[in-house]
């Protein structure tokens, strides 16, 4: 029984609506029982849906269907990727102990990452941004050029969850291939919304979420090159090429595959749309003089993610901000994950060289092809009164938030 | 566009068709946006619905709502069992070596467990069987004896998936508790099916898989008590105690939720019907002389899942009869996992004592309430013809098998 949407929602970035393609392509599948590894005609129909998936998320990444190692979420193949490749590439050479990452990247890849470093022998190296959020080319040349024979593996996210800057993902990967280091991509908060093409970026691995572009919660994707070696995270039954094991959810893969198909087909005409939406939302909130837009969008320099709006209100708290905002229906996020209530800086932004207050006083709206004008208007008839008041309350911190990372 | 079901599904087993409730429970929390981590109304009104399915999992099982921690399946969880408690333990105490599992064990346990021992100094354990299947007291009760300070955690199944015998764990349980050492059990087979009750058990840790109670596949969970540390798999984010990282599949868990309310709630209906068709599914089976009902339910000794059926049959390939019976339109399993084609003789049957030969010619039917006394009849239609066609094709092996283990 859908209950109609109650409240303006602009955290798309967090979790998109399920779309119709995806919901009927799951409910074809679950109408038929199955076990994908079956012998018999039903595990055959299954395994038949699961493969024609394969290849339906294969062709719309550049990637060859064997490469689309089916997990269950973007966290998964994060940490199958950095710990995986870690360990692989750790047994051949046990030279190789860094892990070199982008100070920006998503909790899955840096809790990992930190993981390896705590337990595993790994050294961690963080690689700066600049203040549109962009990697440093030059110091990851530097390092490669030192002692590439550290390297176990590079893990740079393709565009940044938080305030949308695309990454020089394909530089990247000519950098790790040059120096024979295998470079991963967090693609999670791309996939679906500009053009991704594995094959075409030269990495080894890249990270895909299928609730981050219209389909459902609890699948994803890591694709993982055949010459690329990887110890899986989990064993038991020898499934998708014997670096992920478990039964396959076929229905859940069918929704990630028809989202995927809808969004690939419909980007133009999607970016199109969200970008008009974009313009006007950032008019709205920088009318005032109060707001900032941050990221690559903020200083023109480099791409942006085309839904991603992050913005600075000085003298504000941005889980005021965000609570003041849902009481009148319009729903965004600080970008940044809470712990116990304690209002804690982005990591992202403070690596972009923003200072702890403004980084505090920080928004993301993240916008879909099925927001409208109307969303953007209902911001423009709030947005005074709801930073007027969360000026008013200073700097107290709000109480009450959950723990774990919205992305 | 549900298709009618071209076949009798004996399998469920492997998988279980997606019952009503569940399905009504996702398509209601999919009509809803939201990722339960967001502080806004539509991450608040997701979180909700992840506790109180959090809430009625845990009642339905005996357990804490913060002992249910939310995996991507059955397999997760195992490998989250094994892994993470085996870490914790010998984090504190570098003698606790000792990974101790039954012989009967799914993959999902064995692998992990061969790895650990393979890749991070642990030392495998396996406890024997006897011919039901059963998993041998006094041995563990030795060895414990003898030096439970080495060992770091013991594993035992609730019921076995391929024979149906109803392990020991309350037994077990008790032993490693008067010894100090942590108990996890694989209940995969059993939750739903017979009565599974976390805090009664005495377990410390226990893994549950929707699919095979009629919920959706891509989901389960790993209870775990709060005094029992484990070390998480998936790091990034913090959700699920820490213990799990990565968006929670808010749908997925109402669906496993309803699934499991619908599978309790009406558990002696659904044994009663189930047990009704077993009973003369084992009288067509052994009608000819020629199939011989394995594990408790064939020795008599000790309890047994109400649904599962497995037989011998002498001079047969198991995978030519499933072949066979397939192409009537019956739906079975050999109950073992097939490599390229090669018939190999499942590790449970031959931990009971079974030669080669008799093992390889086994077959699993696995029934639900939605089975009926037609699907009995279709099989004693087909069984002698089938089986005189498999004793005429002699031990040839069936080729075309895929990798990959449907329990």
């Amino acid at each position: 029984m859908p209950t109609p949407r109650p409240s303006v929602y602009l955290d798309n970035a967090a979790s998109t609506a399920l779309v119709p393609a995806a919901a009927e392509a799951m409910a074809a599948a679950w109408a038929l029982p199955g076990n994908a590894s079956s012998l018999h005609g039903s595990g055959r129909r299954a395994r038949r849906i699961l493969e024609e998936s394969r290849e339906s998320i294969a062709r719309d990444l550049g990637a060859r269907p064997s490469e689309v190692i089916v997990t269950g979420g973007g966290t998964e193949a994060d940490n199958l990727a950095l710990k995986g490749i870690y360990a692989a590439r750790r047994r051949e050479d046990g030279r190789r102990r860094k892990v070199v990452v982008s100070a920006v990247e998503h909790h899955a890849v840096l809790d990992p990452a930190q993981w390896l470093a705590d337990e595993a022998g790994a050294e961690l190296v963080v690689l700066p941004v600049d203040e549109a959020g962009t990697v440093r080319l030059d110091v990851l040349r530097a390092l490669l050029a030192d002692d590439a024979e550290s390297v176990a593996v590079i893990s740079v996210m393709w565009a940044n969850n938080e305030v949308g800057t695309i990454e020089p993902v394909t530089e990247v990967a000519a950098l790790g291939a040059e120096y024979g280091v295998p470079v991963h991509s967090d693609a999670i908060a791309a996939v679906g919304h500009v053009p991704v093409d594995f094959a075409a970026s030269g990495l080894s691995a890249m990270s895909v979420a299928a609730h981050k572009f219209g389909g459902p919660q609890g699948v994803g994707a890591l694709l993982l090159r055949r010459d690329v070696a990887c110890t899986p995270l989990l064993h038991g039954g020898g499934h998708e090429r014997d670096v992920r094991s478990g039964t396959q959810d076929v229905p859940g893969v069918a929704g990630m595959a028809a989202a995927l198909r809808e969004a690939v087909s419909r980007r133009d005409e999607h970016t199109a749309q969200v970008i008009n939406l974009r313009d006007r939302l950032i008019a709205v909130l920088t009318a005032g003089g109060h707001a900032r837009v941050n990221g690559a969008l903020g200083t023109g320099a480099g791409g942006s993610l085309p839904g991603i709006v992050h913005v600075s209100f000085d003298g504000c708290e941005g889980d005021s901000l965000l609570m003041l905002l849902d009481a009148k229906g319009v729903e965004c996020s600080t970008g940044s994950a809470c712990t116990a209530g304690v209002a804690a800086a982005s990591h992202v932004l403070l690596a972009m060289g923003m200072d702890k207050a403004t980084a505090r006083g920080s928004l993301r709206f993240s916008l879909a092809h099925d927001n409208n004008d109307d969303d953007v208007t209902a911001v423009a008839q709030v947005i005074d009164e709801v930073t007027e008041r969360a000026r008013a309350a200073g700097t107290l911190s709000v109480s009450g938030a959950p723990t774990g990372g919205a992305r």
